[in-house]
């Protein structure tokens, strides 16, 4: 990972925005700009160089990971911390401007920042000055996503093992997160979601103790983290014998799904991604059933920048990883949705997850 | 669970800090107060009612789920729902002070409810309201948390059967989050710790894809969640041959532990605790090896209040559940931590961990 290199664009990025420092306090962050992946540090970057405050937990690992700042190993709070580091060396900096990552900063934190920096010193809001760089991910991003898709991808073959009526969405879940463990995931990327019967119209419905039963879909929506990058992928296969309702259902998801993907290009607005697959549904009379968004960026977090959402201005670039994720939801009866993970490239993007999305029962 | 009380507590605690209403933001004490498990939402308790703002995805299961509060599904942003509701109710009660969490709110979220309430609304910060009621735990709660801790126990008799010279980290956590999912759990609360080696001096070493090697210590730290509330264990055994050093420094730890458990009762200071596990391992000239704090809150969050560490003048009740898990690790070479779960009761505690603490060498 060039980490001195996304140092050096944050900097540039601090000259553009008249800020003489940047402190970055949300992990992920911290984690692209130095590489520590525990779960307690404070990172400084200002124009001739950077410091990465932990505590004494991560002695040891914080010197093994941290490229291109010094370590300093806390004594006290974080925040104190830093505040004694900028008191000793920037007390005579009367008109240094920090600026705070706003979005992820809490007020209390806030607070005793402002409490604790040498006065004249000004604390101002910023957003996305990192979240913007990571959305486009560098060739060593883009080799550990598609390690990481490949392994996810794989959890579905074990999922369709053993889904069979009878079985517990949790049971379904534990073979596949076993599976992921045994391949090298380092974790899930996030709550498995199995949800079978009239809970597959629950967007976010997590594997419980439910039995599944025959006549249903059944929605998979999973992914891994490997070498710290995120995986994310849904199939909805249909358990027992299926119809035409069913199938027509799943049939209009899948077309939207590959009109969205078609449409994602350089150039093109995400709001233009998310309206190709809106169209498609509507088209079959199931606009009102696709109740969320299109997809999202994925990276070292589950969730990033860009939301593939209706009305978003945001400019697909090459490099940048989405997903494709339309679904619609009958509350009480079932739901369909399917998702890969797509690279943006010069030609239009590349689907990342191999796994195929035809029509399944099992 | 009593959600009608607990949001009759908080309201008796907004009259003594003069606020007419709190904005809860932070999940976990959202769901103690309201019983919404899902992962987006805002509760705004006042004088006379509660009102939970949610979006579509969480149409259903928010209906199924909220006790005590009237349910908004929000079509826009959570807090410019929030802000409407706001508008139309109250837009006469110029002098309305809403508290906000400000532990858990981002300076960006703040910004955007002070533009967003009507003209003559204050915002005020607030720390720990819900929190301090979150830590003595009620009757339910301890019901709940004694689950999670026995069914977590088990994972330790799972790894035990597989722990050998040989073996990856990441196997042992493997079966070990096989075992809980197949029993039921929800979920880890963490991420496995499997430390062997020179690993097991990182108190926060994660499972990764290192072999265990015989003539050290593995360091297990794991826990599940069931119902909503955590488990947390830690226990270390030897593999292969052990000497001197390590059974003396195991029961220095031990001992230490003893101790601490020992100190707890209703009206006893945490620092106390944790300064008689400290002493033990002064004693035993290890003090400076004991580099983290002795314990911490456990309930629906891994970490809660109180910190039971040097210094902390929180004083225990009856009915909170803490850890008790004093470590001393040598870098480079290796570690050890025992950790239990206990309750305090009128007579002391009760150590909900059911694990023998014997030295074991596999």
């Amino acid at each position: 990972m060039d980490f001195l290199r996304r140092q050096k664009n944050l900097r540039e990025q601090l000259v553009n925005t008249r800020l003489d420092a940047l402190l970055i306090s949300h992990l992920p962050n911290i984690r692209y700009l130095c590489g520590f992946t525990g779960s307690a540090g404070l990172l400084l970057v200002y124009e001739t160089g950077s410091v990465f405050f932990t505590d004494v937990r991560y002695d040891t690992q914080s010197r093994a990971e941290v490229k291109g700042a010094k370590v300093i190993i806390a004594r006290k709070a974080l925040m104190n911390a830093l505040g004694e580091r900028l008191d000793a060396r920037w007390k005579k900096s009367k008109k240094w401007k920090i600026g705070i990552e706003a979005e992820h900063l809490t007020v209390a934190e806030q607070k005793r920042l402002t409490a604790l920096v040498p006065t004249g010193v000004g604390v101002r809001s910023t957003a996305m000055l990192v979240e913007r760089a990571r959305m486009v991910k560098d060739d060593d991003e883009l080799r550990l996503i598609r390690s990481a898709v490949q392994l996810g991808a794989t959890l579905f073959d074990r999922a369709l093992a053993v889904l069979k009526p009878g079985i517990k969405e949790s049971e379904v879940a534990a073979e596949m997160e076993y599976a992921a463990r045994k391949s090298g995931a380092e974790e899930m990327s996030f709550p498995t979601i199995i949800a079978s019967g009239a809970r597959s119209a629950l967007p976010h419905g997590r594997a419980t103790e439910q039995v599944i039963a025959s006549g249903g879909f059944v929605v998979c929506d999973f992914g891994v983290i490997l070498g710290g990058y995120c995986s994310d992928q849904t199939r909805t296969v249909w358990v027992g014998r299926d119809g035409e309702e069913a199938r027509s259902a799943y049939q209009a998801v899948r077309e939207a799904q590959a009109a969205a993907i078609a449409a994602v290009r350089p150039g093109v607005r995400v709001g233009e991604v998310d309206l190709a697959a809106r169209k498609v549904l509507r088209k079959a009379g199931l606009g009102r059933r696709f109740t969320h968004s299109t997809g999202h960026g994925v990276g070292l977090e589950i969730h990033e920048s860009p939301r593939v959402a209706a009305g978003q201005a945001e400019v697909l670039k090459s490099g940048m990883v989405i997903t494709i994720e339309p679904g619609v939801y009958f509350p009480g009866k079932w739901g369909v949705r399917i998702e890969d993970m797509v690279a943006v490239n010069e030609n239009g993007c590349e689907v990342l997850t191999p796994t195929s999305k035809d029509f399944l029962a099992v």
